[in-house]
């Protein structure tokens, strides 16, 4: 099994690193995939969002098929919406591919592979504008969300999110335990500051912020 | 201000960049420190414990004073210990640092750096025991402590709610929501499996795990 993890210039360092983390942990102890790799147009090392710089594992001519493959988002998307080698890469790999996961703005490049029409989807609170007026998505306010072998999640931290649901629907959910034991992943519900009130936030963070009681978050 | 986050070979991925995603959100969005950057032993470029490759920004020698510094864990932190060259790099450093930060099993190399000697600690559950046998750390078993100015959060993905806490208390909880809000932290309290309830399991988790309706999560 080969999960490919695509990058590209300005690419949001956590969209890709909280889901490479988690599938990490499933194919070390709890059985995987046996490849997880990063994969981009070229070798040359790629500047994210925040300047961290990475070497991709493979180049798209490099690829072997993917059985899944994991589109984070970032400023970046900007300019890859248009970059046809890409999205050909994206399109293509899709065909064969078990399940298609996006995080963030990562959703835009789905799109524009033709994978999301007539689709229930989302994106980073800040974008959902965006993503409703292409006119041709299903747009949801939730943490994440799949529709048939599509997955999007909403901004940068929620792709940790999505993956271990996602392991959890690919396997079961004792393994997703596995896996969320191995990162110790029991975030905190710390909700800090008034932001998650405004008008911008997102229906899923309303929702959590009104079942948190602030006196005691768990 | 200069916030430096230190890599090593087989560091694990998430520590350091669920921190660094949350650092750059503070210096992009909230008046964080001007400068964060990836410093290692060289430039060379270092391989993480899930084969993840990223170029450092600064060697040691290169490094300037930090202001702060953060130290993640991972398999390689067995080897690190007795890196002198780098315990010297957080020892030397971390006497002009106003805050030292460690995540997972990066609490090992701030103990052998000297500073952890009758100070509250934490590191990943799995090294709770190894912690507490070093005989002079006051091991609690919480997702994450600060003690003076010394921090350390739990394993792996402890580090973004120890970066967040930590940028609350030295700046203000409404700065830590711009952050928050950024990022789209808002994470999942979804439990999975039982592992959270087994002996291993750190006392914040059972808290946790007790706490949260498992019909009605968060």
């Amino acid at each position: 099994m080969n999960f490919g993890i695509l990058i590209f210039p300005d690419v949001e360092e956590l969209d890709f690193i909280g889901p490479w983390e988690v599938i990490g942990m499933w194919r070390k102890y709890a059985g995987g995939p046996e490849n997880c790799f990063i994969v981009a147009q070229s070798l040359s090392p790629v500047s994210c969002a925040k300047g961290l710089i990475v070497h991709p594992h493979a180049s798209f001519e490099q690829c072997p098929p993917l059985d899944f493959l994991l589109i984070p988002g970032g400023e970046g998307t900007r300019q890859e919406v248009d970059n046809k080698v890409l999205i050909d890469f994206i399109s293509d790999q899709a065909k064969s591919c078990k399940a298609v996961l996006s995080v963030c703005t990562g959703s835009f490049l789905l799109h524009r592979a033709g994978l999301l029409s007539g689709k229930k989807a989302t994106t980073h609170w800040g974008s959902l504008e965006s993503l409703r007026a292409l006119g041709d998505v299903i747009v949801v306010e939730e943490r994440f969300i799949s529709d048939g072998k599509i997955w999007s999640a909403a901004g940068i931290s929620a792709g940790i999110d999505a993956t271990l649901a996602f392991i959890a629907r690919y396997t079961n959910e004792q393994t997703a335990g596995i896996v969320q034991f191995a990162a110790e992943y029991y975030p905190s519900a710390k909700l800090y500051g008034v932001l998650h009130k405004n008008a911008k936030a997102p229906s899923y963070i309303k929702r959590k912020a009104e079942q948190i009681n602030p006196a005691n978050p768990v």
